[in-house]
């Protein structure tokens, strides 16, 4: 699988670490906006010997024939919200696309949705597998045990401001009012960790996700990009790509 | 929903105490092995007003026609393994039966099949709903992550001498070697609580159930009882009264 | 050790099961407000076979003479704030006096202090030895990583209003504005949970205490009746049975 | 303060990274066994503009006057145990030592005291300062509940083969078999978690230490370094450096 990716920040960075790892993929180029690294080997940038992932900045390429001149299977991006406006080139040349951007305005939405009547688009404002079955797994055990309390506690480092994006995804997706049920707690470097408490009257159970690295984005990307290399053009979504391990399941999901 | 109760051990009565609670269902009789509080209430000996629960002795009634003259929709065993030489009938009377023995010799296994062809059984070994959910979702997250580490470590009070037979079911159902990935930790009066922790490279997912009281047993025996309700003679799991709410992700385990 | 309690409610019941248990000491008797059970053995209402702790009501008896028809060595304190009236009578007979009030008013705490020129009365809102080692250790902890950031979190069942009176004293012995630094989460029956998160850049330190039942509370105040029946007139504090120990040990840990 | 430091392995370049972070202290020179990086700035090595930490190798230095030429307050070791042969030199010179070396031999143990008489040396073999605390927290909680049950279980990345060597020394400290109380699950790629757990019939404390990255030990030593500096020749532990600031706690505590 010959990969893109779009985006060299400190995720871009891990992300591309696990991607020049996996054996089954290969990393042929890096797009990213400033021209910091342009024309070096993302491999050698990351200290490795092999020559992988040479790095492009999107200021100094012709969008229009970029993708059709460095052919890729998938593109993943990692960048900002703002790449949104190279999907419809990528999407053209038949490249599908990973997007693991997390704040889309609603006209970029558009222009995402757009793209994806020419292209396989999987859309995941947060890529783990961890976080995306902590996702699902606590939507099914809220169909079990609807009466049950449910609290989101999320720990992050000390100087990350804002409510955990994704702590505000799992309150929406449970219908959860973000402000009174998600507990934030800042200190020191840890460096996330989420947990879900559903608490009966006799037993209370908790769904934990601790991440040790930014690697784990790349890792995620990989396994969302392997599922979405045989898809045909559409939207996907992250829940799609567990759902269909678990067998009859997403069916039954998309009609609820 | 008319009940009768097998059992009135320790957790026998918490078991009443829940079906005492529950505004839907009825608590008709209690049937125990000894002809201690034969002839009381269980409402009465645990303490309520009402009287609810005419407690027979095993010893003392013609099994032939108890559940002909003493008709209930459902009959909840928390006795002991021995019990199932009842099951014939209550079969025969078409009782529905919910039965959460945990350790029934081949034999026994047998005598419950069979009675489960004439009426609906539900068998489950442990039948709090939190457990089963654990159980469930760890299976799903093995499919999505094949390659992680697990491992489970369960907790209970200092005096509980064997492993937990609810690990012992995880690990079973994960394929685990029972004697290396279970860790039991015995300390003071923990009342039980179960943690399966996933391990990957970058992230870890942790399922954990936290057992409050032995009331829990009851809960999950009104959940299981109102879903066995409607059901036709066979025999039924646990797993599948959280499957079917799952959607269609019965057929799928079943198929696999 | 002869023991008279006060307050007989939810926790004053569970402390005297814990009395009632122990064979150093012996429960006398019990002292409540209103007249029910009065006359009556404490040891007989919960249960129990033996004839211990005759329960008096404040209504009926003579608080001038009760303290010395009934002597005691320690009077333990679980009732409410407007038992401190009491204490005079007591502190005159010579019975030393563990207080486990939470909410004294300035006024009350005046009368308490009043007291214990003439007798030795340990007070402590929080009596359970968990919750005070966690006190003394994570105040002993920010001497020694005084740049670390503290977290509380608490968690207690649903219906359980307001934030946990030991989270308060907690972040008030840290230093911390209880506002910004306690975290309540309220979710089924958990009994009750604190755990104090310190995180440095590289490591998280958690000191967690998890309550199974209210007979915590009485172990607690056996605990500190042993230590305060040699001890002479004066206030004392629940820090002081420990930080005893602690001085112990620290002079045994220079000879090591 | 002038600081040296022996070892550059994954430990000592984490080290080194908190060395030159830090604003009091300078990193005058690391010493290593190969000749790799021999002639470079440890901060250049690091990827750091400044040039601190001239590396040399032992197999190029004359050890006699090598502590005489690179004067230095403090060494740091997080070499091996063979580099003890370089004490005697170094106490020579008066220059302090923090060993973080975790398996001496007797024979080296011996060579290490014998330095001692010349200089200060604080020997620790886990030297964060977390993991010191939970080691002197829960050896405070066994004094005062000595018959609490008390188990260790300990966390790390599935290729760590041995017991952790800090999850034995706990044991071993607390009087503890380490074959029946430390449990140890291997997942992932968990960094280091350990919990000491102490149970109770009515109450569960956790002491919870969870390692973020291997910088922990450039703070712990660096902790160690300030408290060192002022010490006169002799051994010194870990354990008494925090245990001062508990000797300074303690009375503070009692004129509160």
């Amino acid at each position: 699988m010959r990969i893109g990716l779009m985006g060299f920040g400190k995720t871009g960075k891990a992300v591309a670490e696990e991607l020049l790892k996996d054996s089954g993929s290969r990393l042929e180029w890096v797009l990213k906006s400033s021209t910091e690294h342009s024309g070096n080997y993302a491999s050698e940038v990351l200290g490795h010997g092999s020559r992988q992932g040479l790095i492009y900045s999107i200021q100094e390429v012709d969008l229009a024939t970029f993708f059709k001149k460095h052919p890729v299977d998938i593109m993943v991006d990692f960048s900002s919200a703002d790449s949104v406006h190279c999907y419809a080139s990528a999407a053209h040349a038949k490249v599908r696309i990973v997007s693991a951007i997390s704040n889309y305005s609603p006209y970029q939405l558009d222009v995402l949705k757009h793209a994806s009547r020419s292209t396989a688009i999987l859309y995941s404002p947060n890529i783990t597998i961890g976080i995306n079955f902590l996702l699902e797994a606590s939507k099914f055990l809220k169909t079990i045990i609807p009466h049950a309390d449910i609290e989101i506690v999320e720990e992050h480092f000390a100087t990350k401001k804002d409510i955990s994006g994704t702590a505000v995804r799992i309150a929406d997706q449970l219908g959860l009012n973000e402000r009174e049920h998600i507990h934030s707690v800042r200190v020191g470097g840890i460096v996330g960790k989420h947990e879900i408490i559903f608490g009966l009257e006799n037993q209370t159970i908790r769904l934990v996700h601790e991440s040790i690295s930014r690697n784990a984005f790349g890792q995620g990307a990989l396994y969302a990009a392997k599922w979405l290399s045989s898809k045909t053009a559409g939207l996907y979504t992250m829940e799609e790509v567990l759902g269909i391990n678990a067998g009859q399941r997403r069916t039954a999901l998309k009609s609820s």
